[in-house]
């Protein structure tokens, strides 16, 4: 299915920072994000499932659809560079002779569980900070500008964080999570209050130690809670 | 780009229903939502207006990008009754021989304002309310059931009802729009609070009349903070 490919924009959060896995491309020196084309006999999720699988080595994401990319001219913009970084590798090469739509989906990912490896194209896979501005192949740029628009839309209706945060955290470092999302700052009470709603937080016994400041709580999801948010939306809203 | 197809869910509220405009499919009787192929030229979003308004006589919708329906099997399962309706009718009978996804658009529209038109397949374009159990197509079934998740979702992020009520509104009249979508009742006096905290709606000085009980104060939506809270989501929740 040459008309169709699949993009994948897969979200770390580390060191206060949302960032994304991109493979840095051989011969272009370009970045570009975890993507293929979609094979006859799959769907789209499982095709989105084996393009990360084998691009950066990460198995069974939670991988979700976002928007689908189909500007007619979108395919043409980087043609030479394609062309280069294809160069003698199969018969690909004239996949990018043809207009195709990509479908963006997006995931979120725990920063130290992975292991990123780069693909045949590229000679390396990183996390970069979406905070520095590298330069993108085709219109890779805005597919993840989309994605954060879905995620900070997101935040709205399902929980977020569970892959994002250690298993015990802090409501400081939750709310540093969603400024980060956000990018902006939120009242510190009107954050707790509207968490603690939601209901999909325990409170643990233990406190966090170490700091200067007296000890704050450890929080962390109730799993159950988590879920039926995820599948229901977000209770308190209406 | 017959391996792509696009399929639109155009929802209209009336006497408090949530209906869906459906074409009736001449030879299989079935229903099946407006839908054809992407154009090579053409982006998703100017193939979803062109075919809303070949098949319906509706120009210049607001229509949204939902989800992809990917299922390698969805287009086989109807394929008889498929070569009937396309039976004769131009080449286009082999499109169904290979598999296709199908991109879902949605779009609110103003009930009073449209003129079902049917088009060369089918005998009738009508309002189907959703409560009705019809016999549809391929997996429209599925697409019409997820383009409510959608709409349901959206309810919590972004302003709605513009096109579906009439320009001046009662309070309970919203929230009936509200409660029809969600699928279950709603506090009043909670209903209310939110609403005019989202700051969208203007209060008119005249009330509602003709009614047996005391006058309800009749409201319309502020056009200018609705368009912003349609691009930068309601306000009040963060």
């Amino acid at each position: 299915m040459n008309h169709i490919s699949i993009d994948c924009v897969i979200f770390g959060f580390n060191n206060n920072e949302l960032k994304v896995l991109l493979l840095h491309l051989k011969y272009s020196k370009e970045y570009s994000l975890p993507g293929g084309f979609l094979k006859y006999d799959e769907t789209l999720e499982q095709a989105a499932q084996r393009i990360v699988r084998e691009r950066t080595g990460l198995d069974k994401l939670f991988l979700k659809q976002f928007k689908v990319f189909s500007d007619p001219e979108r395919s043409k913009s980087n043609k030479a560079i394609l062309d280069a970084d294809m160069a003698g590798s199969k018969p690909d090469k004239t996949f990018f002779d043809k207009r195709f739509i990509s479908v963006g989906f997006y995931s979120l990912v725990d920063f130290r569980k992975v292991k990123p490896t780069p693909d045949l194209f590229s000679d390396r896979c990183d996390w970069v900070s979406l905070n520095e501005d590298v330069s993108m192949l085709l219109d890779h740029k805005q597919i993840i500008q989309e994605a954060i628009s879905t995620l900070r839309l997101q935040l709205n209706q399902q929980p977020i964080g569970l892959k994002l945060l250690p298993r015990k955290f802090t409501m400081p470092e939750l709310q540093t999570l969603y400024e980060t999302i956000l990018g902006r700052d939120l009242d510190r009470r009107n954050f707790q209050r509207k968490m603690l709603n939601y209901n999909i937080l325990d409170k643990l016994k233990e406190r966090k130690t170490g700091g200067a400041h007296k000890s704050p709580y450890l929080y962390s999801f109730n799993m159950e809670r988590y879920q039926k948010a995820l599948e229901d939306g977000l209770s308190g809203i209406w």
